[in-house]
């Protein structure tokens, strides 16, 4: 059930016929890094274009919009949901202008050193109109006051981790990762153009083809002269990838970091069963989060997978009115149980997550006043106790189930039979020789910077 | 894949507060069974209160609107989308005014008489304001210039076939199911009071308790005097109930005709392995349509289930530009390939049934593009070759893939490397003594009525 | 100040290139006649296209909506706003469907027999899906069973007063006034067809050329065969227009009976001035509705005329908040005082009618507080004590200002040092031998019908 | 008739209940400034609460969105309508935040030494997110990396003209204009807290009490401590207040440096009357523009003001497709003649500028087509030849009329049988003794700074 949601999701296109156009098919393959927001701003005759809007990327794209932006160089964005301190203002892409020209950018990742950034900017006279960290980007290039290759390299040096980028000049392109690699971003072939995304499934519905993960510190420059690589700088060594994206943030049939998520999904469900086996009559994933982890874990027990929970796909959340039942209804507007699945069976719940419990706990209640004899609880990853400094919009560490009860507790409150969390070491043996590249600090509290 | 759409879902609620806002939590969980438009009356103080409009049921009931609706007693519809012909104006339920007062109606289903007791009341005078035959109900209370429990009889006794309707006075309520029984409508309580809905899922999600199928021929009455049933008229003993609605209209979650979706599903895919079995290495279900078809398949050969396409469920249709590649982005909005899991390996893909074959034939593409080494096709229906006349919006004849081509065809033309449909022999065998009471007109061209 | 609203605009075209956006041009021109909703039906190719919508005109055909209504025939309308009634469901023109074909209709005025046609035809098994008049109009042409020329008059006999109407069928156009005459019709040449509308303002727009009022008791068809009269029922010799549409309804530059609402104004003032003269020191017009009266009044005492009030023609009311200064805040969003041109003088406030004094009222302390040392009040009509039953929306009869008070209570209550009502005989004097066609029901409670 | 529009309008409240609700009323009262967008800030508890769109303020602030916001200290801004370059992102007040905390700037006027700031800012590393002139202030302001009264008195001397700017702080508000006084701008009193404007119509709407204009170099700083006064900057004895203010900006009825637009129009018609008197039957204003000076025009000459030109205040802009009679028919969605005023007359028309004289030429040719047996055209203001520098959107110079032609071509263009402007000296001598204190750059080419 993945409460925590991802800081958003980026897509950049170089050479592209129709940029604007193919740039909303790519941001809608993305659509479930972010909900909030969607903008693509394109390059075309030395200026920028800009359109930004509130909701989908269906929403803000409706009718030809997107065709109306000019240019065959485009940078496009999704932004995640979140409840109050959402805006239009803090829509991405963000466009500005310095001494060294119209600048775009587009972001995924928190800059960890955002607050000293930001400090030490407006002692220079910084005049920020965001509230996000993004906008620090363009205020460093402000500072470089040119928009030369080196002024982006030496601005990216300074912003520290964490950063999937894209940057947009009038003629050209610009992609860079952080040099701890926390976030995502892959490269390919369009035609006779580039495109950089966040994640594989956005090159699937735009007809391009995957070439390689942008590395760790590197920034790929894309103008007149084709496409280059340059390091602009190093970690010591330490390579932090985020697991959450491969635990829940990518779609399944992505290429990210180099795996596909749904057969991760998949090994962390054998792997799980190996380390919490039980005798049960079916297991059920808690759809779509789960399902991936759960046929893994009833193929390794050679227990069935059934549709013991429904979900609708349809938003409904509005129409809940505070109230007594109001909680569980809910719940339903998302999930129902399936009766004639789970009447006098023992059940098992997958899901690939528990954040904060409060859905499973509905859950647990529906599917025995359903019938389930016996209710079980299995977790495709560790227990989720520290807050993320990296690009994934958390809920507060006291809303973290994990970091305010013990397991004995969060069986009891979610009314489990029994309950077993993935152990890190068998989440991190799935990557066998890559098995240190990770970031695990939601787990284990070790922030690699 | 279900191109076909049913039409419509409907709900009924008396005696219970706050009737509108609990209505828009039952039609959230109709959403599937029409797209199109949303609308709710409700009957307080002698007259009626309406609210309608174009789209899903979250926004013609964002933010309070349904709230503003007064009073205990509440009639909804969710309606299918169509292409040319829908508008606000046929959007229901239906209001009128006779000699009666006030009425509403909420219609699943199609007049198959409608041309006919159309025509007979224009020669009486009658004025049509709307295109869609659900109007006849209202025209044919007008003559009986009633608001009787008798008038809403011998209305009922000349409607014909098909048709799930629920009528609204200002103080009563009436649900009704032709003699035929084609379309589902079931009866729960809901507090002190009743409810009456198209699925089961409705009923979960509004925490009403299921108690039975109101029965074909058979309308409830509700009023002061509470919850009574009549018979209105009766079908010379001819059972025809839609096996479509098990087959992909219903949600798996819901009770319908007794049985629940999911599992008439799974075993369909039984029956199938057991007419089509075959050497695979995986099994594919098309999502979200096929899974649990694919799930009993998989289960009876021994085969794997796996994650082999992804679904992405936020719609974007309207991004695609007509042109060379348009077709196959456009399905891709939908479904994508999860490379790894077919690469190198003999699929199997199953789904529910096989209208127009387009998205089929794209999905077979990608599969062999993605490295699979076989690919079979199994449907979990016979094929459809005639049209509905009994409430399912369906392609023309003409576009019905098993009406123009043989098997082989069909096969040749998805790149299938072999084909099976389920017979209407192994699918009726699931339902044992009650096979009989089905329509299956669209395979067999036999019509019941 | 014009707190009665006229029951609508009327519009028809036939044989006009594009014209649905030709109807948008001149709806706009009729825009005074109606803000809730408007509507424009076409005909082409043996089949209606309607589109209608709340608000005005440019909100309901913004964009090219208009253009997208095929065909070289229209008819449109645009109807008043109310406070609670209003609906889509009422907005004109109403379409419907009969054993004659399809039919629309515009119409503007009351059937003051409604309530009687309405039950005789629920008696013979009507059906009525909106609350308006207009829609028996249908009904009785249902009932009719044809679209003929004949069945149309014969509609037309039963409908008794008051209406002017245009009907369009897929082929022919029908423009029709009632035989007493109340409301407006004229009559006119666009390029080589023909245009029917509520006021030539509209023709005015188009470009369209005025030839004649529309006759009490004709009917002019428009069809193939070009443009032909008929009568269609006769009044027994008695005329009835409505004095109110000289004195605040049409536009100032319309013709309407055959005059100029601006010019009878003007007159009116002169007129008043010689029942009512004065030592002042000049005359203030509410704008824009006493205007041209005041004009005419001040030339005939030798007063000046200056801007004493400045109406803001932006929209604002939805910002007032209920509270103790809200109703002085509400006057004001439309109406400023210029203080240098009142202070210390003696004023003359003139306005073409009085009916309930709410704004007049608050007005009145304005001028005070701006340092008038007097203000008296001339209003260019009688006094308004009964309501209208031939097609305007009035206030009850218990808002009715001059209905509850006598004249000098009114002059107390308004804060006036005078008060001066033009009389009927004045008024209807302006008319020379015309003076007796009018119907002046609102001031005499002479019913003509 | 306006072709030039102003640059908006401005409006601060301090110390008032309900300070946004508030400002809604005020900033409707202000609409004739600027219709392209709307928008309010509010301080509270330490905060900016910010609210902005595009459109009128009853279509940004429908519903409750004003009282949305909290506090009783607010900064309102209306902004003129532009064809190509507006945006949301341009929409006033801007907010940003800097060393010394959070601040929003409502702005009327234009920055002549813009360009150059903006260079000299670039150069320390701003960077700018929006394309107005406006953003500047906060640039400037966080080069002072203070929020002191000192530090905002300092940027303001670094800004020059034009401005008359509401600065907003969480805890305190600062009203300033620039040293020459280009644009208005008025204190007064509301309830026990103070309001600033950009007119006094909007204290007449929310009820406060004028006190006097802000100074030309003044800042009035309104907190914790009340309301007090400071100078920032002085123009070595140059005032240089906008005529076009007087002229047409302006409401009427508001106070504008000292004096009430509609009583200088009139004037300036009384004086345009003695330089260039005629013999003719009618003065016709066009409406409204010219109505003040066309009132004050015909009592000198002893002519009678008529009503030969009514214009529809609904705004149709939207339906007109180009074409051979577009032009023509779009002048007439805004005016159309009264035949029976004009007929067999000598007409004077009177505006109160004349700029590109599209519009005028149209309006002469109606006149005569209606029977005018002359149409001479007197405008009560010079010869427009230069475009304004100071905070006016002027057509580009090439488009102005009086730029392109002799008075005899611009008589022959636009159908005129005499034509006369107002004298500059004329116009200055309504001002008396103070008539050296206008800038009249716009007729003269003088641009006093």
């Amino acid at each position: 059930m993945a409460d925590p949601r991802d800081a958003c999701g980026v897509l950049g296109l170089y050479g592209v016929r129709g940029a604007a156009p193919m740039a909303t098919l790519g941001l809608h393959a993305l659509q479930h890094r972010g909900q909030e927001s969607a903008g693509i701003v394109t390059g075309h005759n030395g200026s920028l274009f800009c359109r930004k809007g509130m909701g989908l990327v269906a929403q803000v794209f409706s009718g030809s919009e997107g065709s109306s932006l000019p240019g065959e160089i485009a940078v496009g964005h999704v932004r995640y949901s979140t409840a109050g301190g959402s805006s239009l203002a803090n829509a991405q892409p963000l466009v500005g202008r310095y001494l060294g020209g119209e600048v775009a950018v587009a972001h995924n990742g928190t800059l960890a050193a955002g607050a000293a950034l930001s400090e030490a900017l407006a002692r220079k006279g910084a005049l920020f109109q965001t509230t996000t960290d993004t906008e620090l980007f363009l205020h460093l290039l402000a500072q470089e006051q040119a928009a030369s290759e080196s002024a982006v390299a030496a601005m990216l040096a300074h912003a520290g981790p964490a950063f999937a980028a894209i940057f947009l000049f009038p003629d050209k392109m610009i992609a860079a990762r952080d040099p701890w690699g926390f976030r995502p971003l892959v490269l390919g072939r369009l035609g006779k153009g580039y495109a950089v995304a966040s994640e594989t499934c956005a090159f699937d519905q735009m007809g391009a083809v995957y070439e390689r993960e942008i590395r760790p510190g590197e920034m790929v420059i894309f103008d007149d002269g084709g496409c280059r690589s340059r390091c602009f700088g190093d970690s010591g060594g330490v390579t932090a990838r985020c697991l959450l994206e491969h635990i829940y943030f990518a779609r399944p049939d992505s290429v990210v970091f180099g795996a596909t998520p749904h057969v991760v999904r998949w090994q962390s469900g054998v792997v799980l069963a190996g380390e919490f086996p039980l005798e049960a009559d079916l297991v059920v994933a808690i759809p779509d989060s789960g399902v991936s982890a759960a046929m893994g874990f009833a193929s390794a027990l050679g227990l069935p997978v059934e549709r013991g929970l429904i979900r609708n796909h349809y938003v409904g959340r509005s129409f809940i009115a505070p109230g007594p039942e109001a909680r569980a209804m809910a719940v339903r507007m998302k999930h129902n149980v399936v009766r004639e699945v789970v009447r006098g069976r023992r059940v098992v719940l997958v899901d690939d997550s528990l954040i904060r419990g409060t859905t499973t706990a509905t859950l647990s209640r529906d599917l025995r006043d359903a019938g389930a004899t016996e209710v079980h609880l299995r977790i495709a990853c560790p227990p989720t106790r520290h807050p993320c400094l990296y690009g994934v919009d958390f809920p507060r560490r006291e809303e973290l189930l994990a970091h305010r009860y013990s397991l004995q507790e969060i069986q009891e409150r979610l009314h489990m039979d029994s309950l077993g969390y993935l152990s890190l070491d068998g989440l991190a043996g799935i990557f066998g020789a890559e098995r240190d590249s990770f970031c695990t600090a939601c787990w284990t509290g070790n922030y690699p910077v």
